[in-house]
């Protein structure tokens, strides 16, 4: 019986690792569960699950949800909540392995606090890697405890490097299918809606990852998680895109041998290895490979998709340029879903923040936290430069009036 | 320094081992050589490699060489012969590593002996799994001694399976480039010439084997040596047909995850592979990720291509059957190769050998060796009559005649 926290337990890979525990009754016990501000989720899953201890966002939450569970006669389950709810959540003295999937920096503490309390972390944040990667991984190797990978992509490399040692990996490839622009010319990037980047052709996801994935700053990301999770240089690391999304990365070997991973496009798979691991245990999600007919794959083009390349010089750099990547697109990418930006100035509003933020090293996630802040006014800054002073409409916008 | 045998040295996987062995000096040390009657090719690798004993194939032959080696210098290098030549090879005691490339069933007794020797062995001969399979897994299974495949399909799914343990394998997926005839009607399968089934759309071998991929029949060897290699039964080893044959095989797992090899196609590959494993050491065998474009698949047609079926039949009845499928295979490809049959002939021949051979389990290579002389025996007593009685000429044929 493993025993897990669900850190983010309302948002999407909480409820489908719930679904996941809900499979395999006698092999998982929900411990802890923490939550934001979906009271009415959370309250149900703690009435249907019975974890020890909840928490939540705020004070005013935990002491309604407290009442909420007292009525149904579960006031055995601790209700705390805010940051420190949620390190207390991953470091219950009951839980074997933290499940991290709470959105955005807010998820960095509590993960770190999990890793050196000595629990085993399936990582679903992707900031526990991108802006506090160094950190956390490094407290996980001194401990010798697996930091798993609950993604597609990274959970793919995970299974292939099974297929070697670490040292005998010569690179990493990691897929991408292109988002909405793979084959729209560069051209016409500047004049780009939010609803023709929101129309990702084979993820349903959120809006911020959605654009991400049009920008291929998403990928950059995972270039990022890549090289911290396993240990290796950004020149080892390479992005191929792949339309289909079938395979889901690769790894190369010093022999020459290439190892690929695939399967049904399901949280729920990468879930349940993590989970599981070393072990795999019998799932229904199957991939029929005798339905496999065409994967089609070709080179990114660094040159349409600018958010690639300085994932690249983020990753290469360390320190506090990647959590400058994260906070400035996070920023630029809510500025252009309001339509305050184009398309093309997400990159311009990161690569700006970038030049602006020294290259520095950090020791603790309270300075991840501040650089954090800053570049997210950096951006704000620029963005509103972007929007009084705007650039002379070039050739493309004009151009792309014709469509 | 592994200290090598290579059985079937002036082969082509013999050559390409002592390539691989010429590449890393440091590591490898030939002990042996066991060849056939190509002396002069064998006489010139006794004096690159210096090994300590040669096996040739008649006493004439060991005699010739014996004073070519005198003369050299090198009367210290032991000159064997025949069987007990290749044994003597296989089983020297300062050998750590047995490849096993004799072609056909020549190499049976001298890869069992070896096994039985405590050597860990590379596979490269079809025969030992798929006519003496149970014989030979089961003495490695004994002494937990590793039988390393050297093709590129099961070394692809030896290398796919590190990523589970077996129990974990729903199945194992084993790619066919489908041949010359993937894609030419079935109506048209009986008026096939010998020059149109010689052209192999993407490798390059020898006649026997190129036949049996446009038959399929080699598809079908290799799913009886992955039954018998990672003890599978027949319903778990499946064939995909990969025209491009850049994936070598498959491993899919009860999660649901699917693990894929592949490399360029170069057999020092699997060699080097297997000669290095558990580890993996560099190679200047490159496969060019970033070049990767299209994969194709699809499945086999099993009307079109009978002797996949009939290899199925004889996997899932072991014993007999399996070494009549071989034994009648060569000589029907052989009639074929002489345009003594047509090439729908060969299924029909295989069949009739393989309801003529009753069920039974071997215990000894010897009684192998007897049941395959006596399915050659009925495959040419099958071929004759389907010669002095040939079926009237069908509509396939008559159409063909149009082409």
């Amino acid at each position: 019986m493993k025993r897990i926290a669900i850190l983010g337990s309302t948002g999407s890979i909480g409820r489908s690792t719930l679904s996941v525990v809900e499979s395999y009754p006698h092999r998982f016990e929900v411990v802890t569960l923490a939550a934001g501000r979906n009271i009415d989720t959370v309250r149900e899953q703690a009435c249907r699950w019975r974890p020890r201890l909840v928490s939540v966002a705020s004070e005013a939450d935990a002491g309604r949800l407290r009442g909420q569970l007292k009525a149904e006669g579960l006031s055995r389950i601790e209700v705390v909540y805010g940051a420190e709810g949620n390190v207390r959540a991953a470091t219950h003295s009951a839980v074997d392995f933290v499940v991290s999937a709470i959105v955005g920096v807010a998820g960095l503490e509590a993960t770190y606090e999990a890793v050196k309390a000595g629990k085993s972390v399936g990582l679903a944040n992707k900031e526990c890697l991108v802006a506090a990667g160094e950190l956390i991984t490094a407290e996980a190797r001194r401990r010798a405890k697996p930091l798993l990978p609950i993604d597609s992509e990274h959970n793919a490399v995970h299974q292939c490097l099974r297929g070697g040692r670490l040292e005998e990996v010569t690179r990493v490839w990691l897929t991408a299918s292109g988002g909405p622009f793979l084959s729209v010319p560069k051209e016409k990037f500047a004049s780009l809606t939010v609803e023709q980047a929101l129309n990702h052709p084979t993820w349903k996801m959120g809006r911020r990852i959605t654009i991400d994935s049009a920008t291929l700053m998403n990928k950059g990301f995972e270039v990022i998680e890549a090289c911290r999770l396993f240990n290796l240089p950004p020149q080892q690391v390479k992005v191929i895109v792949h339309p289909q999304s079938t395979i889901h990365s690769m790894v190369e070997f010093v022999d020459g041998s290439i190892l690929a991973q695939f399967s049904v496009t399901d949280m729920r798979l990468p879930i349940l290895y993590a989970l599981t691991y070393p072990e795999r245990i019998p799932s229904e999600l199957r991939f029929e490979v005798s339905d496999l007919r065409h994967l089609d794959f070709c080179p990114p083009d660094m040159d349409k998709f600018p958010c690639l390349g300085l994932a690249y010089e983020a990753a290469q750099a360390g320190g506090a340029k990647p959590v400058a990547l994260n906070a400035a697109d996070e920023v630029a990418v809510a500025a252009f879903l309001d339509a305050r930006i184009r398309f093309t100035d997400i990159a311009k509003v990161v690569e700006g923040v970038l030049a602006e933020t020294p290259n520095r090293k950090f020791e603790s996630i309270q300075e991840v936290l501040l650089a954090d802040a800053a570049a997210r006014q950096s951006a704000s800054k620029l963005i509103e430069a972007l929007r009084t002073n705007p650039p002379l409409p070039h050739s493309a916008s004009v151009m792309s009036q014709g469509d």
